[in-house]
């Protein structure tokens, strides 16, 4: 399948679970959650993740309508993830909007994610499928955000970490975005009724993916912004380890280590632009571009090779979807 | 069974969770989530949740020892929401101790919230009973997970409304406490092979015993304090919706309803020790106090009436917790 092909199919597919995700939360005025639910959800996603859960039940010879709602359960998840994250590394722009806790007060947006996490579940646990399916899914369901949980839990006390290592910086992504990357497909898969061994391989898979992806987000922040009004450098600004990070405390002489390690470690509002062009010029120098490249290259290679073991006949299907998602990460 | 025997059951039941609990969310130093999990749980709570659900199995002629999951999720669950509650309410002492965000901070405490939550249904879905029950325990957790969040909507977005009446209170606790109330039980029920009009005359119970619990909450809040440091009125200085403060909006005159509803709308930190005296004059003098005790009174009648058409030969142990809970609260 083409790259523009693909492109076509995953917005043709996404688009499909509108109508689920409507009957899911359906916007009532007066309950205080759910137009806080549909502000934040009509704010610019792309369904993707629903619609590759969607494709790869369909190509694994599925019926994808039995997936409707595992892809709308998945689409839920990732918005209330990222409803509960901007609380907690205090983002208050996202997709140029202000995000729920700016526009609704934080107790609202632990909330309104908690109600979301519900309806996920709800969503799941109803899907037309046999319940040992059912469990199936929902188990999945549990470890993609008990990993991600784990994950966020390196990232928010990992901040300006002083001895952070690449393997660390692996360890963190790999838990923060590995499973929760293929938790669509790996749901495809399971309604399509493939094994375990499928589904393992699904999620190394994600593994791979979800690294390339974050890598690519770690440089995006120091050259176009994450669409926080354009803002550069937030990465620095927060003190997270990111993989430009990580390389450049390996690379770095005790001089230049100190002076990063001060610059990300002070408070948010305290790290001013010089600073960011400082750490940047840093990265530079140290080739920590370079580095987050090859890694970014190693694990595209590494998502190819996974590929080839997923022991199904339409393996052109995946290579065209890691290769699209590839170029979104490079 | 007497009171002193069923409060000696339910200690013995709850101590049999802690292994489970133990298991479930290993203490792992560096992972950032299970030092805070402990923290929270360890603070002093009765494991009475998981008591109730163990007994209720047992009693209604299930083999125990396959609630211990179920019992398990109930009380991370019951810690979760307490967790999640602490940040939105801006409480910072929780049974005489630092609360967990204010130890761990915000983010942490979010992001440890939505871990356990995976956690507990990880327990759920582990339960050593066939999937259809699996699902239909999954299914009974989330919707009761869903009804408090509903709830607690309310609770949030409600604060100093100056048209409250004592039904919207009443809608409010019942959603928020109803459900959360019997899940225990209802689990329990399950477990023993119990039919869903076994689990819908539980979830009324629950709705009664929730409210009548509520209620009592809310008088104590004005009287012994919540274990917030004995500090007394917090509902008034959060302007939360009591039952007091609905009753006595319906009770007062012009002048008492403008004073009232101006005071708790003052922001927390300008609510002083002298506005609490006022409000607490204020419900005195509306009978505001009598009026709780009527309302309790009444749910607590409505409760027995609903052990009565629990359907199981049984019925002495259901109105044996009835009058535990109501003694309890009241």
């Amino acid at each position: 399948m083409r790259a523009d092909e693909l492109t076509a199919r995953l917005a043709e597919e996404g688009a499909r679970i509108e109508p689920v995700l409507e009957e899911l939360i359906p916007r009532r005025a007066g309950d205080y959650l759910s137009e806080a639910v549909w502000y934040h959800m009509e704010g610019g996603g792309k369904r993707l993740r629903p619609a590759i859960c969607l494709l790869t039940c369909g190509k694994l010879g599925g019926d994808s309508r039995k997936a409707l709602r595992f892809a709308a359960a998945v689409e839920v998840l990732h918005n209330m993830l990222l409803v509960h994250d901007d609380v907690e590394d205090g983002d208050r722009v996202r997709r140029d909007r202000a995000t729920v806790w700016v526009k609704f007060g934080i107790g609202n947006a632990i909330n309104v994610g908690d109600f979301m996490l519900a309806a996920a579940y709800r969503a799941v646990l109803a899907s037309p499928v046999d319940e040992a399916t059912r469990v199936r899914l929902a188990a999945t369901f549990t470890a993609a955000l008990e990993s991600t949980c784990r994950g966020q839990a390196l990232d928010m006390n990992w901040r300006a970490r002083p001895d952070m290592t690449v393997d660390d910086y692996l360890a963190l992504v790999t838990l923060k975005t590995g499973r929760y990357m293929a938790l669509g497909m790996a749901g495809g898969a399971i309604i399509a009724g493939m094994g375990d061994e499928v589904v393992e391989q699904i999620d190394a898979l994600g593994e791979c993916m979800g690294a390339a992806f974050q890598i690519r987000d770690d440089v995006i922040d120091l050259t176009a912004g994450k669409g926080r009004g354009g803002v550069i450098g937030n990465d620095i600004r927060e003190g997270k380890s990111s993989i430009l990070y990580a390389y450049a405390l390996s690379a770095a002489d005790d001089g230049q280590r100190a002076e990063l390690v001060r610059i990300m470690a002070k408070p948010r509002e305290q790290t001013g632009d010089a600073d960011v062009q400082r750490v940047q010029a840093l990265y530079q120098e140290l080739g920590a571009f370079e580095f987050a490249q090859r890694e970014a290259d190693r694990l595209v290679e590494r998502a190819f090779e996974t590929v080839d073991r997923i022991p199904v006949r339409d393996g052109e299907f995946f290579r065209s979807l890691t290769r699209f998602m590839v170029s979104r990460s490079t």
